[in-house]
């Protein structure tokens, strides 16, 4: 069994690649839920939606989330008439806020959900949220401490941040199929996709029970750089880590990440930090990591299923 | 001032004409919300949003429901995805649902709510429901006892009717504004729309302080016949009123409707019935009372209000 960390694109990219080579019963993608809010009475799970869309093949290729094949009537409508319009929402995509929202009224549980929901859609492969209890993500900035969606999408990621807080991830347990799947001895390794590291992983570690199970393991954890040639791919990584002090390079995210993570798969253009991630003690698998179709998902997956089989000494 | 009570299209139709002819500070629309109801976790308010759509020029001209300029995105997402979708539900339209529930949950009147709306959508006479507290039709019926919708939409009228209940009447009162109207001794005439006698108009005679103020009028009632050739022109009168073991033609409407109906304006086609009702006591109007289009609407209007002239004496 492989477990791979996921928050939205840069996780749903390489989950598609590790689908593509492993078999529904052998992967489990556990999907950052600090993120979710309720907007509009809808109940919104950003990153779950963008993994399943992805996995689904509609997500839409350009902006990192929603769907494809959207129209934005609702929205559009909303705006003219002065309603909260700084969330996009699209007309397709307002189907699965409404069945995620009607279910989790009648008492269903988000990882049930889930699971239904990605059944219709086509995917076969385990998406499965940290918790089913609501966790929500706190940015501490210099304009306060902000909800996380206020943060990245209203604000922009404008404010300086200083620090992360994880409401509710306290009382938060893994939902049933992955506390399951956490008393198995068949894991083969758990992977980190090149998520962000504060907002998209680090709420799924401040699930105890997650954490603890990782940091116990008899497996190699093998992580994606989401930093390559001193940028994020993607998102407010890079800002976030030059605000909290750090240097934005590959070699930061694995000192950030500690012995949590194994093995490390970085760019080329990272070549160079090779050498001190191995003085760190990991082991390390240099390839493009930029996910930009496919094909590319799947050659990653192939570098980090490839490492993480040398790391735990399994063929 | 005149006061209309309407329900879906027809009402919506003649408040068209009525608007045109009157200055908005001397025209009141009072509105059914027997039809109300939650669904998907949306208020939803039909004839509401019908009188509103239709005032605004926005409303769909073939279908009585629902913006001209509609697409069916969400819906069309619903329903491959095996969500509820018998009721339908357009893009544009959501929006309209969502910002009503928004404000419901935030505390706002119905009627607030509805006027806030009505301003948004540029109409500038008041559109004001029949009441702030839920009441809800229901269908007594051979299948037992039928929620509004489930009977209209989902069982397209099928079931064979024996009675009608409006669950809250009992509690509801008047908003506001309409308490406000109904302590003014300038009130001129009010005009019963071509709407559905037993479940458009019959929730708002339900509510005892408006039956009670008409009831105890210094005003004329004019009604227009929603029957017309020994037809309903829109929806389930007729059925209903075969089902209830009445006649169907515009006769038995103002049998129907008795002492509280001063004047019937009737069609055309149903000039024969217009000694009888003069027998009964009522002033008549004949005229082609459909209203195929914005002229016709105004000119049944300019036909109802000289009837309300005649009979209340005022020039």
């Amino acid at each position: 069994m492989i477990v791979a960390l996921a928050g939205g694109v840069g996780g749903a990219r390489l989950a598609v690649g590790l689908a593509a080579l492993c078999a529904p019963e052998r992967l489990t993608i556990v999907v950052n839920t600090g993120d979710d809010f309720e907007h509009l009475g809808f109940s919104i799970s950003p990153d779950l939606d963008t993994v399943m869309y992805t996995l689904a093949g509609v997500a839409d290729p350009e902006r990192g989330w929603g769907r494809a094949d959207e129209t934005w009537s609702f929205m559009e409508t909303l705006g003219k008439l002065g309603g909260q319009d700084w969330f996009r929402l699209g007309d397709r995509d307002l189907a699965v806020h409404v069945m995620r929202t009607q279910a989790l009224a009648r008492g269903e549980r988000l990882s049930q959900i889930t699971r239904a929901l990605a059944k219709l859609f086509g995917v076969t492969h385990a998406i499965v949220p940290m918790c089913d209890e609501p966790v929500r993500t706190l940015v501490l900035s210099e304009s306060g401490e902000l909800a996380f969606q206020d943060y990245f999408v209203r604000r922009r990621c404008a404010p300086v941040v200083s620090g992360f807080r994880f409401a509710g991830a306290e009382k938060a347990g893994p939902p049933d199929v992955l506390q399951a799947l956490m008393q198995r001895d068949d894991v083969e390794a758990a992977i980190v996709c090149p998520s962000n590291p504060f907002i998209s992983i680090g709420p799924i570690l401040a699930v105890a029970a997650i954490r603890e199970w990782l940091e116990a393991r008899r497996f190699p954890v093998i992580a994606v750089s989401p930093i390559v040639g001193g940028q994020a791919v993607k998102g407010p990584a890079a800002k976030m880590m030059r605000e909290l002090g750090l240097e934005v390079s590959a070699l930061a995210v694995a000192r950030h990440y500690g012995p949590l993570v194994d093995g490390w798969v970085i760019d080329d253009c990272d070549a160079q930090h090779a050498p001190e991630l191995k003085a760190l003690g990991k082991r390390v698998a240099i390839t493009n990591t930029l996910m930009c179709d496919r094909a590319r998902s799947i050659e990653l997956a192939r570098v980090v299923l490839a490492l993480a089989r040398e790391a735990g000494g399994w063929h």
